[in-house]
């Protein structure tokens, strides 16, 4: 999993059918001091995230699993929200 | 998922036999300010995107779902065209 | 899914059980104006490409299922031969 | 599978239901002479790592199967901990 | 897949109990002429690779299937060793 902070959202009507009612937000990736790493990517959101929060992603097959629909076509999908992050980077 | 521009097609007759009839779009991947970010990629297409189209799309395994044949051999899909993209790149 | 060139092909009779009478090309992988990028991969090839041919793989667990055995242990496959690339760049 | 090194840990309470009781790691990840290479991951733990250790983890569909629950969605897992490195790099 | 040279091992008592009796080698990834390209990994030998010898490899959830145990979790596994490589890099 990575740690990102939730910029933004996208607003889709056509799209394939497994994706009806699916929450998609634009997540920018995040290194441990929560520096901007590579670019923004699209994930499914169930846990009711916000703009502006750190949480942790996935992308993967196992994205998809958060839904009730096992088979669910999704690539990536927030997992939970940081309360606090604890780094001994010097180690 | 990932954003991206559809910017061409590719023609293919030999090819293996679960991807007859399939149509297959060149997709420029995006940020989120829709500036160019890496190499374009080959995906399937059933929303009936159009060329110049802002879509998201997935690679990886659920990109095959979208078919009805869930063994289809397919690692790129896209899911959706996007309407609106609401950004706050400043948080 | 990625372009490629077909640009050699790899001799191994120590291998896997699964891999026996399987054929192993080299691939390089290209952008939509077919310049390089990135390094060769290994693909299995099923649908009989030649050296210089312009092909579509791909690299991930559907790779696997376009042997008989689905069971079979690739990640990476030649999907198609490319007959025309249609590219509008502009956009 | 990859080195890497644990340098944190990650406390969220708001998160998936699968994802309950799971500890979450901070890992960098760390080339063959103990160089940080690229940037640190977020990985389940369930053979008790500690901070500073060097380990070996996955970050693909396999990292969720070493709980109980097959169908957990995790896409990063701490595998071993490494007791000794024997690396031949003129080779 | 892809090539590279067995560089080195790891030892490693306490791990996830599905590897207990894996042999476990240290890769170097190589481009086609056998340039180094990027980090080491940990990748699983069943084909009894040896330090020094150039083989291809799968980093995916096929890896895993090598082993009897099909539910085995491991992300990269050596799948041959490379007698002869044949290279038309000009094309």
């Amino acid at each position: 999993m990575k740690l990102g902070r939730v910029i933004g959202r996208v607003v889709s009507t056509q799209k394939v059918e497994s994706f009806q009612g699916v929450s998609l937000l634009l997540v920018q990736p995040l290194d441990e001091k929560l520096n901007k790493v590579g670019d923004p990517i699209v994930a499914m959101d169930t846990i009711h995230s916000g703009t502006g929060m750190i949480i942790y992603y996935e992308t993967s097959k196992e994205a998809g699993r958060v839904l009730e629909t096992v088979m669910n076509p999704s690539d990536a999908s927030i997992m939970g929200i940081v309360d606090e992050l604890f780094v001994d980077s010097k180690k």
